[in-house]
């Protein structure tokens, strides 16, 4: 495996986020080579070069397409705002380069029927940035699937709540806009369903509904503005593979911070996730004496792969931002030529055209059906 | 208030709870007569003659329609199977009696309306066993909702789980015959929305889903027969009160054994309780400094009526049968003229019908409308 | 197995629970005779035919000596302060009764010598009200044990923590008064001793400290005094089977409510116990697959006798009063001549000679050995 | 603050989270000048130089000697086993580099003493790699102390468990030779120590004991060995602040991975923590509505710096090697000559003699006393 020269475009949240996954991957996993860490483009050449500074890039500019056509940049790492994704993406792999994109792909679907065009086109690995599916707790839980711990999955509930609109009284922002997206369906909708297509597969029929907490919002200056989007949503599935399903979302939700609450139950058993105590899982299973049956926590450790990479003791805890260090050594294998853990846009577009259905759905006031496939 | 002269038709688990709680609730209680165990009523004389012994009644009857004829009976604990509620509780009010029926009221609807006739008619009391609402933990929601201590209330979650049909491996029983009922939904679902009834009123709109996560069962002797209930139901709600709702159901949940789980989201914090852990409330509220918000455990205690009458010290643990107890004080006061908190068919035919509109709703696949006021 | 009359004395938090025991007994278990709830002692007669009449008792005096001396009793529930029961149960043993006292048996160790050596020559039983060891949770505890399924027992932790002399302004009582016993010691722990004692066995060494979260408090009308007592006792402890032990009791605990919690290490695995969640174990075995193991949550239920007696469904909890029904279910087993559950006076006396010697071992400041078996 | 050229000795379990914080203190931080990974030492040139590869160090040597005496270093990681310690710290310090040294500090105490002469020497700072104690939710416990949330702290409850030791079938190795250290004590206590040095403050009398629970191991190639250290220790303590308190420490806990719980009861309230749930922080305080209070589960966030500095969103999890990270730049500020969180030698040893204290207590079955100040 070649070592790879990388581009980071944004630097906010999930920028940084980046920034420190391909700084930390080769000494982490000991088993990829060290990424050079390039070219830093953020929106001026000044802000480049502090940042470029601070999360140890080369290199600084504050045009991110001088970034994507320079021929010594290998992979891109596209973490700006949902909107920019397009263009940026298209760009990238058009030049040539490997991309890893953030999630959501677009936000018009298509956008990211576009994005996904220019992938096939360019014969590149256009990876996403679903890191949640990269946690050791979440591989434990589809290997219990897979094993057939659990016996056939039957039905299944996905939860994802936070809190950050969860305030009345907080200025109307751009997340109240409809340009913004339908609300918490696509800005939260796409993590648990992530999840869901790595451990399950897709949906193929819906009925969703959306509902706004609050009408308006105060506006800077006085005076308030009418929400457009609708920070709540819930959508009754039909999965794949047979199973039903329901899926809440609430990004108002006092006192939920980064909560993705999963359970899925079988013929067999149950498991139980929830991403606020990310290395735990909760499974019952019918083995055993029934007077001693109950759920249990397991606490992942180095037999759950690739903690071990981490922390050679059990139960110490992995981060969040361990989990984008497990993602971008995934997207180096699948570069590399190997397979890989990984929601490429062959597979992203399956979520995003699963969420646009949901959306129409909810908006129709009826049940709605995917192609098979997604 | 006058003792009442006590007739139980059924010993079995309910029939039994009945017998306690007739038995306990002068003692626990203090402010209401002891109630005298008169009569009870089984399938044949011998029947009941050993269970009156066990619960200590003076009187055994294989004859129900004694029972309740007799002019010696004030009040009569009906615990039969469903389906026999009509009959048993038209004959009882038409002789004059208050009735304490357990839920449903009926596996019809239509039975249930007559019930109600027959009950406005009577001018007696008729009330309902939804005793999950009398659990101090739950009168704090109430109280918490009521003082507005989470703002104004926008989103709830409802889930019910048990795994007594869990077993695919099972003997096909009667729960699996259309006969019936629905399935979780009817089973099921009246315990949540009465919590919800109790708490923050009825539901105005539904789009309902059942499934089955066993096609066929075995039967003895050999062979399988097909599975003509639901043991899984989902339904998506929007509140008379205008908050947008999920209730989701599923008898074959291994693991869970008597979880009701409730999710009440408001304006200004939210609200969590697990009905397996019912000596607990969860609260998130935004007072106080930012850093040390959390969802705090409020352990049930005498500064929670009644729970003082059963014990004095905090955090010492209700059981399931207390709330029979207080379900069955709240009967007799209601009877000798106070105000109660209890359900009485004038509400649990708003459970009923909400019901029946969910499950026509799943079975023809559209959302469905409820007059208002259920 | 012939009915028995009760006399019970004192109507407090225990006497009310030793009442609601009596009258609960029958129905619940169905396999004893309806005890006779014959007469009720209190301090005046007033006050005891108002309690009578509440709790359900026929006879109603201001003496107990009466009581003891009824030739209609046979059986005595003697519920006082802890101060009034050497005298008390003396009394009623030698007047041929017997006994079921609340715990401890008394405030001075020689006192409870003097009521065992009554017993002893009473030939009658004399039980004590040591209801935690009756909860089926801790029953399935001791069949764990017993079992082996946590393999040989090295190490065990106990906790009793409630805060209802955390507050350092409330009023001086009779708690900070040397006179009521040393303090959190005395008061607390006798009962995770029982359950150390029911579990495992005795104590053969122990070094014992104790300290005054406050030195004094204020007086009803100004002023403060000394606290004379212990609210915070820790000792360590060899057991007599080997294991070492450490057994830590706080009655200033704030939020702690009625925890008693247990941890219960050995060679094949753990058992957790928290008196809180008096419905659930935490148990971890090694068994099965390294990847899966963890603590489990057992939620009791019919499989755990004799839950089995009050609810035929799992997980739906029992209460602290239900605890005391069974503790009543086996006295009255003993009482007719059948193998019981109880901790009796041979047993007490251990409890309360282990009790001492930890408040000797804190007051010299070394370890302390008790002779064998206690 | 001028950039560190760092040397690292060691690449086991503490050494690559060592290399993997000096990696990642720059980016995460942005407020420290990026580290310069010069020099990495193992056992073997080789080995060294694969591990440099690995982890990103320019140069490597199989001899450790070379890397302290190299006037490029300006700070040496030491992670090799505790014997190692004292030999290459004081080499370190003598060769006039700073050093941060993994915990304990020595396995014998006058060897610790020599380490802190020679720090003393040098004027360099001599850190210790107690990471538990940059926790963000350890932060927020000091401030919550500080502040006088809990009142005063009058009783402590320190608790580490781990269950590497726990399978008594497992192979006879140097952690069960005496000249490991005493087992459970040094190898253990130093961790709940160094929380409570810095939250409390340090212990003034001890009384100690020790146990093994198993009393031989089986030795490669057959039969078996006597074991001849302690693997569970518990401690009775009075600390400096005058409070009481116990430590239960216990490496062959079946179940528990990384569990340090810590306990802490105040005249106003309590806190409690557990590392295995290390982003979140319990306490209940007795401000507010009576019915309401209860413990309530903070959960880590941006509000909890340093938290802010990986994650903007709150309750989305730091990892153990995050810890590594805050202490890293904790180091940094202090050897550019800024104020910092940091145990160094001169508590670090306070820490060492309080555990040899204990352990000599544990040996002489009594009570003993440090001088003030530790």
């Amino acid at each position: 495996m070649k070592s790879l020269n990388v581009g980071l475009i944004g630097t906010g949240y999930m920028g940084k986020c980046h920034a420190l996954a391909w700084n930390a991957v080769a000494s982490v996993f000991g088993d990829v080579p060290r990424p050079r860490l390039a070219v830093l483009a953020e929106a001026s050449q000044d802000l480049a070069e502090r940042k470029a500074r601070e999360l140890g890039f080369e290199r600084a500019t504050g045009d991110w397409r001088r970034l994507v056509s320079d021929p010594d940049i290998d992979v891109v790492s596209i973490t700006t705002p949902n909107a920019f994704h397009p263009e940026m993406a298209i760009a990238a792999l058009e030049a040539g380069k490997h991309i890893w994109c953030e999630k959501p792909m677009a936000t018009k679907l298509e956008d990211a029927e576009r994005m996904l065009a220019a992938a096939r086109a360019s014969g590149r690995v256009a990876a996403l940035g679903y890191n949640y599916i990269q946690n050791p707790a979440m591989r434990l839980i589809r290997r219990i699937l897979e094993e057939g711990r659990i016996g056939e999955v039957n039905h299944v509930r996905l939860e994802m709540d936070e809190d950050f609109m969860a305030n009345p009284e907080d200025l109307f922002t751009l997340k109240s806009e409809a340009s913004s997206g339908h609300g918490a369906l696509d800005d939260f909708g796409v993590h648990p369903l992530s999840l869901l297509r790595a451990l399950l597969g897709g949906v193929r029929r819906m009925c969703g509904h959306m509902a706004k907490p609050y009408a308006d919002r105060p506006v800077q200056g006085g005076g308030r503005r009418k929400v457009e989007t609708y920070d709540i949503a819930t959508v009754l599935m039909e999965l794949d593979n047979g199973a039903s399903g329901v899926l809440a979302l609430n990004r108002s939700a006092w006192g939920r911070k980064g909560r993705i609450f999963v359970q899925i139950f079988g013929s067999k058993g149950t498991v139980v996730y929830d991403q606020e105590r990310m290395n735990e899982v909760q499974l019952y299973t019918v083995d055993g004496l029934k007077e001693t049956q109950g759920f249990r926590t397991i606490l992942t450790g180095p037999q759950h792969p690739p903690y071990d990479r981490f922390i050679p003791a059990p139960g110490h805890g992995l981060g969040f931002n361990d989990l984008k260090i497990i993602e971008c050594r995934e997207l180096m294998r699948r570069i590399g030529g190997e397979k890989a853990h990984l929601i490429e846009f062959e597979d992203g577009i399956r979520i995003e055209r699963t969420v646009d259905a949901m959306a129409r759905s909810a908006h129709e006031g009826r049940w709605v059906e995917v192609a098979a496939g997604g």
